[in-house]
C-alpha cells in the first residue's frame, strides 16, 4: 500500500474535497448537515474560519480530509475538536485512523489538552469502534440527537479523550 | 415583585446588556469566554448571527437577558442551546428561572425537541440545582473542560432536556 501523507489544504483541493464530502454528506448518517447541502456550502462548512483543514494523500491523490479546532472559546479553548471524512472508495485502509493520529498530535502540539467528538452517531459503528480503539471514550449519549437519513432519530455520543 | 416581562432584545438595549454581561464575564466562572473580553466583543458573542436574544424586564429596568439557538446544524438542528445571564444584583429573584422556562416554550413552538447545554460548569451548583428542577439531566461530564478563573481545571457538565 502506498504510504499515506498529510498535508495542509489549499484552495487547488477543493474539487478533491468535494469528491470526498459529497456521497458523506448525501448519506446522512453520520454528519450533522444537511444531506442536500451544495458544493459551496460544503467547502464553507469545512473550511469555516476557525478550522485548519488538512488532507491525506496516496500516490498523489488526496483519499480524505479533516479539519481541526478549538471546541470552543475562552476558557474552554483548551479542548480540540476534529472532524474526519474518507473517500467511500478508500474506506479500509487506515485513513481515518491515520487522520485521527495525526489531529491528536498536532493538537497537542498546539497546546490542546483534550480532544472532544460532540455528536458521534450511535449507529455509526465503523466510527464509534475506531475512536474507542483509539483511545476516546463515550462521556455521554444524547437521546435521538440526530435525524438519520434513513433511520430517523438516532442518538448521538459525546467521546472525550485526554492528548 | 413587580412582574417580569420577557421580549426581543433591540441595539437599544446594548448598555444594559454589557451592564450585565460584564461582571458574569470577568468572573471567569460560568461561561467559555476570556474574563478580559471587551464590550465589543461580548455583544459580538451575544448577537451572533444564529442566536436569537431575549431580555427580562421588571418596571423598565433590564435584570437579564438569554439567547436561544440551533445547538448544531443540518440534521441536528432539531436540539437547541441557550445561554442565560441575570443581572448580579438581580439573582435570586427567580429571573433565571423565568427566562429558561420561557425558552422552552419558545424554542418548543418553533419546532425544537430538545434543549442541550453543552458546558454547564460543574462547580456553578446554583445553576446545576436549577437547571436539575427544570427537567435537564446530566447526561455527560467533561474532564477538565473549563478553565475556572480561581479555581483552574474543573469538570463540565452537558445537560439535556425533551422538550
Amino acid at each position: 500500500m502506498p504510504e499515506l501523507t498529510i498535508r495542509s489544504a489549499t484552495p487547488s483541493d477543493h474539487a478533491a474535497l468535494w469528491a470526498i464530502m459529497e456521497p458523506v454528506i448525501r448519506e446522512g448518517a453520520s454528519y450533522p448537515l444537511d444531506p442536500g447541502l451544495d458544493r459551496a456550502g460544503a467547502l464553507a462548512y469545512w473550511f469555516a474560519a476557525d478550522k485548519q483543514v488538512f488532507v491525506t494523500e496516496a500516490d498523489g491523490q488526496v483519499l480524505g480530509t479533516y479539519y481541526l479546532k478549538p471546541n470552543s472559546t475562552g476558557l474552554a479553548d483548551h479542548v480540540a475538536n476534529a472532524g474526519y471524512m474518507t473517500h467511500p472508495e478508500s474506506r479500509g485502509r487506515g485513513i481515518a485512523r491515520a487522520m485521527a493520529l495525526d489531529s491528536f498530535e498536532r493538537a497537542k502540539a498546539q497546546g490542546f489538552r483534550a480532544m472532544q467528538f460532540n455528536l458521534v452517531v450511535a449507529t455509526n459503528e465503523v466510527a464509534l469502534k475506531l475512536w474507542q480503539k483509539l483511545g476516546l471514550q463515550v462521556v455521554g449519549r444524547l437521546p435521538e440527537a440526530f435525524r438519520h437519513k434513513t433511520q430517523g432519530y438516532v442518538d448521538a455520543l459525546v467521546m472525550f479523550r485526554v492528548l
